[in-house]
């Protein structure tokens, strides 16, 4: 890090500020310029707290110049990761394949969820996605089947092949889920839930991470750095929008993430355009710049009755829709070397 | 809730619109305009979920009328809520009395907090603040001292006689946590957390609550609602900044929320400007502005040597400082017909 | 619009409310409901000011149901616009064929500007973009050449048959400017100068509109309504993304307007990657992404020495790059039926 | 500035960074740290341009470390500057007395402006303010008086004795608009019109500039700057609001602002609660909270039938309301040393 010494500030300043680099176990480099005196801090600070500085008197700021998270960087493992998902299928993410994990947002019964899986399968999904447990901001809403909606998932596995993906909402559902689901999905809202990231590290099921709605992008790869340090490799991002003063979406999808992951990261990151928007007409034309943008996945809302389904009918797909975009899609993906 | 459909929209569309809000058990209004035609929804539609209806052809929108929280809301209870905080000393949020809770971001050492505690009470302070169990965005920094640190915040309440707020981070902490806290707070990060909403809603201790960094308005009240409908009516709202552009700020701390949570709500507000800014020479101007503007009371970072302080030492105050900044909060109070 | 009145509004107020409505030469229709009592107003008020009723007594707020725009609409002219650009080529932005705007931020010579004009027509650009008149935050920067660059524009424009489209920053500089370009820019500064955008709209030269870094979209489209009132209905959108609270990018780049625009409006619209993101390295993917989404067009800063650019360096992409940027772009054109 | 190289940069990369430093006429200072090698600038940056050293090969990131604006930053000036306004009353911003500005909107007719003039500068106004030309996002939406509202407003001078301020629109207005008005009014939608401001700091009348939307901290006091170098030193900065996700206020006040002002700049700051929140109701907590955080002054937006208004009547105060506002702005005033 850099220290910016304020203005006029005394020779007594700079001298606590590198006694206090020292205490650090680090060292020092002062330069003085001609309108102010910075520290230099050389030695890995990551794990330091700046604030120590930032508090010290006659100091203007600090400045990081390395990142926070180590081990879901890039230096740190340059070749991108390719996550198995475990399944009969041999499906992973990460690799050429352009993996889609598609499948109603809430579990709502049996019936329903079986006729989606099959429908989706057959428009060459590779992965199932409905929710059991279901966070909802409103507290007189569907909260999801729970136990009965992940059996219902592992019936639809057992019948099509497809892995499943379904969220776990705090700790204590942590065991139970991972005892049906092949990927454990960590919602939006719980991005920054440090103990439940923790509690899905310890498990050996690959994590599909959603960022936070106002998630910075050092936050994001903290949160999946907090899952791999817990023992678990195996993290996929997922960029579902943020909020801001945009108001003809329910969030702004801003898919210049997926190139500054790459960069930064070797995890693969998919997308998932009905939450990015809130709107089923953006949907496709999101999944299709996804793709072109370089994303390794995509997650996709499909119902066969968005008018009755129980969350989230606006922005699902019909059945027919989906299986139209998935030709789409293929194109795109040829078109960057990639295939759905 | 009014459904605005498409211009051009089919007869047989609104029919469907009518079917459906009918099948909600709820009424419809068809009112043919001059370009667009609307279907009022008359009922209490709060517990329906409108996507049924956005999801149905021919339908542009769908705009709500009532807010979506009713417990929360002011029109339930008109009378403004004053949270009795236990304690000796009869601490209350929510009446004439400005309520202010300092004390250091963490608990670090013993010697550390009752230096601090004692140092609040002198000045004026009505609780103790200090987190045992700390969120942190880093997965490699200090993490709080856990129940060793509530034990110490119990001795400090024990040679006070303040009350004191502590966060629990999650569901399983509940149970201990309540066993020490006077007041349970649920932090930013958690504002969304619904299970740790529902859990604390089962405990008898009053709950600040803070506002997530990108939450709406209602988004906030619904979370106060999640926890009053599991059977504690003891909810305080903290605002502590949200995430914008803005980069002479950690956060923007939105001041105007207090005159809305006044006219849309019967709890009380409170404002954490050193969260809320991240700059400790930013915190006395916010405070004064909090209580101007009508705040219950504020939240305060206050650290003996915030140059050592393991957590945000940029944001803390000197006891100094804190007993400084508490005699023109007085004046302020004074001048808006409270008292500190 | 819908008046939605306050819960135990009288009926003084309601029948106030009516009268304000007739005043305005509109019908009323009052609705009682359960909890609220709401007055639909029907009739084309997109003319009328909704913040007489928002004042009147007793009422919480009005929700407008007519989209602001009227002849920016896709109602009013529900086929696709196809803009016809000058000059030798018969150069359009609308139709199926992508059009790329490629060339300096700023031209700094005459060498310069050739050299690259020649570059970017190789490889397949569609029309040659260049700064004379540049708006800079920092009043110590360089501002551009003046009608000298535009000369320069003109030059290039001869020897390449390339249309040039340059930016215009008030209004005294509109003929000067309108003398030498074939497209008039109006920058994301000047989106809400509405004195030039009625200057623009008075010339017959087709207008490059940038959306406003926080302009909502139906701001964005009323600024194109300004200038088709005024007379000019040759209008291309072009978004070059918003301020957010995201840090790795200088702006965020929402491309779900893509869609967003094709539904409201009958406009093209393009996309410019480069001021969308900031980085170069983030261009390409996001021009493919652009593609993908179903834009008009793209906007591209090329320089042939990027660490002498006297603007914007940082975002530029030399020759090379933008060569082999074109390749991949015609590919994904002709995956989703367009052609570069 | 400090420029960050990556990782594994070469040698000759650096020694590149070294030779553009020095072909800046600028000293370099290369930093080798255990993870990554910095090249301290040394010597006065602000004016050169930092993406020089963005777009060279091996390098990660530029940190600036002097603010970009010099005549307009505290350094420069360390005194708060105290604008004489001119006027019979001696009327100034930034001393010890709080200005406040208030009146119409817009200047709708003669009556209604001399009635309201007379109704504030009783309650104590020391300004008034009302538009003759307004900035109107609707081009269809009532677009000012023009001239004959500027002789309006010079008439209600006359008999008030009231200095007046007025908005200016473009550069073309400037002369006829400072013929009239005390102080000249820059929009939000003009603070990066860079012609204006050129064009108002070339007149000897006060400039009050409001914020951009979205504008940095850094960006509002470099149009200070423009103001200030183009030969005009009276400018009042005046916050009014920005864009975020919040969607309980037409805009966002950052109240934190103005400490961030006083540590920054001489230049005095005012705030604008009507437009910073776009409610009538919230304008009085927000009047209160800006003095007690330290505003300099106030901008009131008083009309006497807020529901005939022909502008923003949802944001006006009565005259009734504005005179009791007062009573309390002078408590608050007195409790922070200030006067009303």
């Amino acid at each position: 890090m850099i220290v910016v010494m304020k203005e006029g500030c005394t020779k007594e300043q700079v001298d606590r500020v590198v006694h206090l680099i020292r205490e650090m176990n680090l060292k020092d480099h002062v330069i003085v310029g001609t309108e102010r005196t910075v520290v230099a801090v050389i030695g890995d600070d990551r794990y330091k707290d700046r604030t120590v500085l930032e508090s010290s008197a006659g100091v203007d700021r600090v400045v990081p110049i390395l990142a926070p998270y180590k081990i879901a960087s890039r230096q740190t493992h340059p070749e991108p990761s390719v996550i198995p998902l475990g399944g009969k299928l041999g499906t992973t993410v990460g690799g050429r394949r352009i993996c889609v994990m598609a499948g109603p947002c809430s579990v709502e019964s049996r019936t329903q969820c079986l006729e989606v899986a099959h429908a989706v399968k057959e428009a060459g999904a590779n992965v199932l996605r409905g929710g059991a447990f279901k966070p909802r901001t409103n507290p007189y809403e569907f909260q999801g089947l729970g136990e009965k909606g992940l059996e219902i998932l592992a019936e639809a596995r057992e019948q099509t092949g497809l892995p499943i993906v379904t969220e776990v909402m705090s700790v204590e559902q942590v065991l139970l889920v991972a005892k049906y689901a092949d990927v454990l999905q960590i919602g939006t809202r719980n991005m920054h839930n440090f103990n439940l990231l923790t509690a899905v590290g310890k498990t050996n099921k690959p994590v599909l991470l959603k960022r936070g709605w106002s998630a910075k992008l050092d936050e994001f790869l903290l949160a999946a750095e907090y899952i791999i340090q817990s023992g678990n490799p195996d993290v996929i991002l997922c960029e579902r929008g943020i909020r801001t003063h945009e108001e003809y979406v329910r969030n702004t999808l801003p898919l210049a993430i997926i190139p500054a992951v790459k960069r930064e990261s070797h995890l693969p990151i998919i997308v998932d355009p009905a939450h990015g928007t809130g709107h089923a007409y953006m949907v496709p034309a999101m999944c299709r710049a996804s793709i072109a943008a370089g994303a390794d996945g995509l997650m996709v809302e499909v119902h066969a009755d968005p008018e009755h389904a129980l969350t989230d009918g606006a922005q699902s797909l019909t059945p027919k829709a989906f299986a139209e975009m998935m030709k789409e899609l293929a194109a795109v993906a040829a078109a960057v070397g990639r295939q759905v």
